[in-house]
């Protein structure tokens, strides 16, 4: 067999530019027509190449792939599945015999944290069977939490989206500003980490006064009193107060802030870290309050992509190939941060295997002294990467992402039971 | 006296482009410096009135007008307020007194149903003392409702926002679809009407496999089996299903529909329509689900405005100052279409006494027979309202918004002590 099929894969939680990643994986591929016979894409990661459903992305023309290169979402589906843990197994084995059986001598495997462990796993399995295949990560994630890469394709969007949407929403706030004291808190991504909190802190421009006047991130303890009297504080000051709120803000205790309620079956989760920080401030200082949740808007927002982010995207795609074709399984293309201003970067591989399912929480240094916003130097390092407007076409008033034609391949093997 | 100032206020919820009508008046009052003497803004809308917090426009030179044309909020400051229903009183006579103080001519109210009831209340005062003042109104409000006018300056905008973010996020979740079924509910602003969730059904692009799936406004009761009946439908075919929620949406008996729960103190809200139909179907269903409240940003997205809306809320400021010196107060500028595709409009000044506080709700027409989504008359009727994409200028990698220079006049009346 000459195992001269590419095999690109999505994993996880999507991204804006997830897909320019993969449109870049693919035209670098078509640029070695010697050695690389077919591009295959998993439909919906993991999961697709255990069902052996795999999408033959030669039907994508030169058209379609600037198109791809420009559309939010995973186009070939995605899924959140982690490898078992133990060696060889049948999940393991089905990998390797859809890898056999579609002839694939490299594996594009595009994701965060977890997947890099599944990088390095699929790589050790390999060398262990004596199989052919190279298995390269490609970074992507809004969370901006994988280590050992200054930042993640996908978080510079994101970043400026919500940047740009607490800069807008502190206008509105600010306009409306009452004689009880108005307040509004967003609250973004990031269960573990503060990367995304922290980028919203880019509106406010170093002033105080502006918005948000509150940043709070998972990396340090809530403590709902010193929250309180700085919501009151800035109101008291200001008339309104803008707060961001990662998801997964949680106490000293460990618990998350959540809206729990009783009901007959017991406590359930109402509501997240935003509406219940807007509560305790309705109750306990009487201010009128509002709450956005942008939810999947702040990682799809395709009409507002930042540039940088984009070519980073594509550069660890194409950057990938190489590195598949050189024989390098097990590594990710990491970008390396060369001068904060103006920006300069490049790549280099790192290996995955030692970086696998750590996380990279915000720095000390990146929060305040007094836990309740982050410091410059978060902010001169968020700056660059959310630089650069990308113009989308648009049609008819709304960006022009019309859907693509992804033919499945043939299976060769018996379904998957698994 | 010569009563040689025009007088421009906000009222209620800001936009995206009530600058832009601001800047506007401000422009074509300078056109005529022999009539017009001086240009003053209140400070907070009509509670700047009372107060006597004036802002002397003077002070913004040509760059800052360009500038304030393209910033989303109410750079003046806005409230909610209404006036007192009896004929004099306190509050009528102070409004006249600052009037004389500053030898206000011309006041042009920039707000919705309410405000076109101050306009013209406060022309039939002005008539009843015989006063010299022309109160203008011009429209503006993101919930489309002002009866007399086809459109309203603000929903242009915030509907591009709306579809665009369904767009998106449909494209996300789309790339997610799992086994247990996926669904995402965004909840939009829309106390009493349906026109901003109307337009996120342009997403579809008249594609019923396509977000929104379903689309709840208020003007229909809401249904909870026949809603869910479609979701479990749509779910069961697609693998997911995207939802508009107007926040206002009622049960047959008048219900909102709400999170609540019972505390200590009786039932207490705890969340809107979009989270209360998100568990609806978590609870019912057993669907993994998300949910987003842009609140604020859909009404702030100057980073994606709606050229049309801009351009017709900069047309009713300058049309508004036109019939402040035609005499021609109490009335309003409304929008009046002339032709669907190509899109043609004019102006039309309308009286106000006869409009005030209606509200204009989606025709039967635009509401689908099921009630679960709306007609492509609907979308036909929203469509060129979106059209264009404004360029914002930006720094950093975000929009440029600054602050502006807004000195206030020297006071010349008492303290109010309404």
């Amino acid at each position: 067999m000459s195992f001269d099929t590419l095999l690109y894969a999505h994993s996880g939680g999507v991204t804006a530019v997830i897909n320019a990643t993969a449109a870049a994986v693919i035209e670098a591929a078509r640029a070695h027509p010697g050695r690389i016979g077919r591009v295959l894409a998993a439909h919906r990661g993991i999961g697709g190449i255990l069902r052996e459903a795999l999408i033959d992305t030669g039907a994508l023309d030169a058209a379609a792939l600037t198109r791809l290169a420009r559309t939010p979402g995973g186009a070939f589906g995605s899924c959140r599945f982690d490898l078992p843990r133990e060696e060889g197994g049948t999940v393991m084995n089905r990998l390797f015999d859809v890898f056999d059986a579609h002839q694939v001598g490299w594996l594009l495997y595009n994701g965060g944290n977890g997947s890099m462990d599944a990088v390095a796993r699929l790589q050790a399995e390999a060398r262990r069977r004596g199989h052919p295949l190279q298995c390269i990560g490609v970074p992507k994630t809004v969370d901006n939490d994988i280590v050992g890469t200054d930042c993640c394709p996908g978080f510079g969007s994101a970043a400026k989206y919500l940047a740009t949407s607490m800069l807008e929403a502190g206008l509105d706030i600010a306009s409306m500003v009452g004689a009880r004291g108005s307040v509004f808190v967003m609250e973004v991504m990031g269960r573990n980490t503060g990367w995304l909190a922290a980028a919203t802190a880019l509106a406010a421009g170093g002033d105080p006064d502006r918005p948000p006047h509150i940043v709070l991130v998972p990396e340090v303890a809530f403590d709902e009193d010193a929250f309180l009297a700085r919501v009151r504080a800035v109101t008291e000051r200001l008339g309104y107060c803008a707060i961001t709120v990662s998801e997964g803000i949680r106490r000293a205790d460990g618990g998350l802030i959540m809206e729990k309620s009783r009901d007959p079956r017991g406590y359930v989760q109402l509501g997240g870290a935003g509406s219940a920080v807007a509560r305790m401030i309705l109750e306990r200082l009487g201010y009128k309050h509002h709450w956005a949740i942008p939810d999947y808007l702040q990682r799809a927002g395709g009409h507002w992509l930042s540039v940088v982010d984009r070519e980073q995207a594509m550069a660890v795609g194409r950057a990938a190939v190489e590195l598949a074709l050189a024989g390098r399984g097990g590594t990710m293309p990491a970008i390396r941060r060369l001068q904060d201003a103006p920006y300069r970067w490049d790549l280099a591989p790192i290996e995955t295997a030692p970086i696998a399912n750590l996380e990279r929480a915000l720095p000390a240094g990146f929060v305040a002294a007094d836990r309740l916003h982050v410091t410059a130097a978060a902010c001169d390092y968020i700056r660059p990467l959310i630089a650069g407007e990308f113009v989308q076409p648009t049609r008819d008033g709304l960006p022009d992402y019309s859907p693509f034609d992804l033919p499945q391949v043939e299976r060769r093997l018996p379904e998957w039971e698994g």
